[in-house]
């Protein structure tokens, strides 16, 4: 699968290589002169009362193995100098296709039982960003915001005119029933016979997956892929494809969310996150802990994030019970947490 | 029609109590004992290459004209002792109302030739919010905007199922005909010939409206209005319905934007001005100036915003040759703007 990615990043890359340009005037200059500069890659598969009694050690061991893939595709592409954007990319895309996360394969269904899948990502370098919602047709929705981020003069795409683009650009589409699996049908009737709306299994766990990287020219990019709630209608759109909600990156600071979408748009947490650090001057960690365990939690939000800044500082916060989590710090350091007692 | 405001106000008022009680606990201290605390209201009908030797005295008469309807419809809202989002809401529908502008009835149209059009509105004192996008059938985007965040869980709804919620809330779809006027289908002919996007009437003007406002009980609403740009394509969405980038409000700042949307989103605008003004203690003028005249002349992007503080201190920088605006300060002065050459 490793093989695979690594063909996939280098078959994208030629492809995008105006994209993947590094503006230098943006890196800070103390990075530009050095090649060997700290690489690092979090990521996320969603947050929620996941707790230790609740999962089988089978399944347990299902997620932290395909965390440790989906890491390690970022963290093979940073390692081979190529760009967080294209790391971030490597990572959602092994969590989309895998039927553990509510996110491509295996995402949640709405009223109707279709998937309707959201994504965004963002470069800080050059604040680039790219976001779909309430597509039903893309194999991998993060693929298709890069490519409105890269191949478009927008940000935002939503529904059949982001697929009429995706197919233009070449994107194949594939039938709603590629994302459909048994659970999440399941899941779904469960819920509407309790005419219950819910973000993710059980009305417990918060989907979404998510991923933020730090490359070798010190360039932060995250993106963020999801199928959002359970039974959602109306076209609900949550916090996944929004700019400064769900997703937000920029030369010093780079995070990607999962919970209470409704709560992360309203509290504006990636940017919000981003502007304590840089404005009010305290560290990543204190300003990630300030709106994830203060804000949110007054809010009575639950959920959490993961992010980096340009000296590859790796946070983790979530106020849930557990949050699916994987990191490779610049020391090259694997971690893999799901629980809250697990150190990072 | 003045009267017509006030009756439409008195009729929504009782029906909406529920979502209109103020939480005096997110009130600051300091006014709650005041009843008769100052109120101010800030709106705007788009920015851009607005010029005076290019806007003949008729057409400036007029635009002055419906200006001053709409500030002074919010502003009988606020007299009367209605709340924020309520005077929002009255300033927003006389521009959506008027073919003048860009949202509701004389929205730009889209590459098919239909008005397609977003909305977003927000409440400060405990941060509620409410978002459409991609809507087709609704004669005031921005009241289904509001019922969006009064009367369902969710913040953000798109397309169809944004207007299948609607009628179920009991709106009345009205054909998409309605919106099209035979300038912007001018416009619009103009532009494909030339196969050009453009955010407004000859490629200089952004559209968009929005009013911030501040009532009795110190409760900040903003809210953002639009048809988005002309000949635009693949269900694109700009920043107007993006809570942090379009319209932002919290207890004490409120923001509307009206510019080149893909780079007020990268720029989370509304959100990163109140940001600055919290974070960084400088007051609201001086961060509305760092981002309109900064950051966004820095990234090349052209637009504005209006913004006020729970002191009722009006902003209402733009980087663009004009931006239509008014205002009625804590005073009850009442000002109308176009070009950049008159005073504030």
């Amino acid at each position: 699968m490793r093989k695979i990615l690594l063909t996939l990043w280098l078959s994208l890359g030629p492809g995008l290589a105006s994209a993947t340009t590094v503006d230098t005037a943006a890196v800070p200059a103390a990075r530009k002169n050095f090649v060997n500069n700290p690489v690092a890659i979090v990521i996320h598969g969603g947050a929620g009362t996941i707790r230790r009694e609740k999962l089988d050690a089978a399944t347990e061991a299902a997620y932290r193995s395909k965390l440790t893939e989906a890491v390690t595709a970022g963290h093979d592409v940073l390692k081979a100098g190529g760009s967080s954007r294209e790391a971030v990319i490597a990572a959602i895309v092994v969590m989309e296709d895998s039927d553990l996360f509510n996110a491509g394969h295996g995402a949640v269904l709405n009223h109707e039982g279709d998937a309707e899948l959201d994504a965004s990502i963002m470069v800080g370098s050059d604040l680039a960003a790219g976001a779909v919602a309430g597509v039903r047709h893309i194999r991998n929705p993060i693929m298709l915001a890069d490519r409105v981020m890269t191949h478009s003069r927008h940000v935002m795409l939503i529904g059949s005119g982001a697929e009429e683009f995706a197919v233009e650009q070449g994107f194949e589409k594939v039938p709603n029933e590629y994302f459909k699996t048994e659970r999440r049908q399941e899941q779904l009737q469960r819920l509407k016979e309790k005419d219950q709306v819910s973000l993710s299994e059980a009305d417990d766990k918060f989907g979404t997956v998510g991923a933020v990287a730090l490359d070798i020219h010190g360039v932060i990019a995250a993106g963020t892929s999801t199928g959002g709630m359970t039974n959602k209608r109306y076209g609900r759109v949550g916090d996944s494809p929004i700019i400064a909600a769900g997703t937000y990156a920029d030369d010093n600071c780079g995070i990607s969310a999962t919970g209470h979408g409704e709560y992360f748009i309203r509290a504006a947490v990636a940017h919000d996150i981003c502007a304590r650090a840089r404005y009010q001057g305290v560290s990543l960690a204190e300003a990630g802990e300030a709106v994830v365990n203060g804000r949110l939690v007054e809010m009575g939000a639950d959920g959490g994030v993961i992010g980096l800044n340009a000296e590859g500082n790796i946070i983790m916060p979530f106020n849930s019970a557990g949050m699916y989590r994987a990191s490779v710090d610049p020391d090259g350091k694997l971690m893999t947490g799901i629980f809250s007692d697990e150190g990072e």
